[in-house]
């Protein structure tokens, strides 16, 4: 339903990766796979969760006697070490191992670097350049002329866009050993059930504080911090960006529905935040 | 996230019926139950459905881990026949079998006769009446004047209100062999899930039309007849009254966050549908 009402694509979805198994990260998964079947959907789709996902989605499945016109492929996962469990041309997915009550996962999404975009008015000055040269343009190959005379890529193309980078780390207690991961991410949303007048209740159930969350943002240099699932305690979310921004300035508040664009083609705006 | 919409108490709810294994019936199960847990629920929560729900709903709460403060029982059915499954001093609840694609069975929830209530005012007039005597005039007992003299129960008591019966049938196909069952039943739910237009879909997926909703309402003398699980190819909810009212006319279209009141209390207005 969320999906839904942000207009998101079912077809976009091609991955789904559910950092561990208590009901609020998964007990919707099997509904929105059911879904999918019942939408026509033909692409396989690959789940990515703690040992324990394929039995829960299949039994019920099973119990629904339903047909699926595509593939369902689990990666079940139980190592406690950053591991890279996807890539693909354009990404590469790391776990970020957590800290919580039951086995969890972080996702670290890296882009690759791309090609480098070609510089058309610049190429249009030598006309012995074709069409089927383009390619090793971008892939970084120099020209050389019919004369022997040496074009330099950088004269015929323009850099790629920096290649972003966004961590998913949700529920973790503060675990300053991900900061290494971390370092540099363009984007990191961290959890932050708690502030820290209930420090004592964010170590016993393994979760963390909006000045917690900060701390890992601020060690890591990342360029933007989301903050999110909130004990509905506290009924005022202000409270945890005055928590978290005496440590980290960059803070955005999660909300539902609310859209958060990492954009890396306007300098200084890396991060733009806004609501639908 | 509708039974908060509707402010129905979440205390109030001890008993589950599920009327089969399809997603749209039973994936929201597991996070009602998980909530009950979160809250603090104290009290059993029995689950009656098809053979099959108890471990679909505990494989999931033990792959979370999670620790439930209350009694979860489960009574799965298997029956093809018409079973009482559930009785208290209030009501009677039997299964009605369907037909549908995976194993289905309705629910007919049935009223006991109430106490009958007390005449206040009569029982006034004769002083010899004790408080102690209440609890045999609501049972129907005449009262014996030490003089012998013997006064009617009716003439201290009021009837009692009349009981009152609720029958929930979906998903089915068109299944004349329930009427019997559903005989005089004051508020019948059936699915309507096409108009005679799909005729052909509805005999291929085992649902119905609007029109076989209505006449099973006829045929069983229902009080009233609510429509519901209207396939999203229909963008205009009146089709279904539209073709339900020519066979039986006191119908009732479901709707998200509708509340409708099954009255005893003022007579002829048995059924009061309002919107929240």
């Amino acid at each position: 339903m969320q999906l839904r009402k942000c207009k998101i694509k079912f077809s976009s979805i091609n991955q789904i990766f559910i950092s561990h198994l208590h009901g609020d990260h998964f007990f919707g998964l099997v509904g929105l796979i059911s879904t999918f079947g019942l939408l026509g959907r033909k692409t396989d789709l690959h789940v990515f969760g703690p040992v324990g996902i394929a039995d829960i989605i299949r039994l019920q499945l099973k119990a629904t006697a339903s047909y699926l016109g595509f593939t369902l492929l689990f990666h079940e996962l139980e190592s406690t070490q950053a591991s890279l469990i996807y890539e693909d041309d354009k990404v590469a997915v790391h776990t970020i191992p957590l800290t919580h009550r039951v086995y969890t996962n972080g996702f670290l999404f890296r882009e690759k670097i791309g090609e480098r975009k070609l510089n058309i008015s610049a190429i249009n000055t030598y006309p012995e350049i074709e069409r089927c040269d383009y390619q090793n343009l971008k892939n970084g190959r120099d020209y050389i002329l019919e004369d022997g005379t040496i074009i330099d890529n950088e004269l015929l193309t323009f850099n790629p866009l920096k290649p972003l980078s966004y961590a998913y780390c949700s529920d973790t207690a503060y675990k300053p050993a991900i900061v290494a991961q971390l370092d540099q991410t363009d984007l990191l949303y961290h959890e932050s059930t708690f502030l820290k007048d209930k420090q004592d209740l964010a170590i016993l159930t393994k979760h963390s504080t909006a000045e917690e969350a900060a701390k890992i943002a601020k060690a890591a240099n990342v360029g933007g911090l989301i903050l999110g699932h909130y004990s509905s305690r506290y009924p005022n979310k202000k409270m945890f960006l005055a928590e978290a921004q005496p440590i980290f300035k960059n803070v955005i508040l999660s909300e539902d529905e609310k859209v958060i664009t990492l954009d890396n083609k306007v300098p200084e705006t890396l991060v733009v935040a806004h609501q639908n």
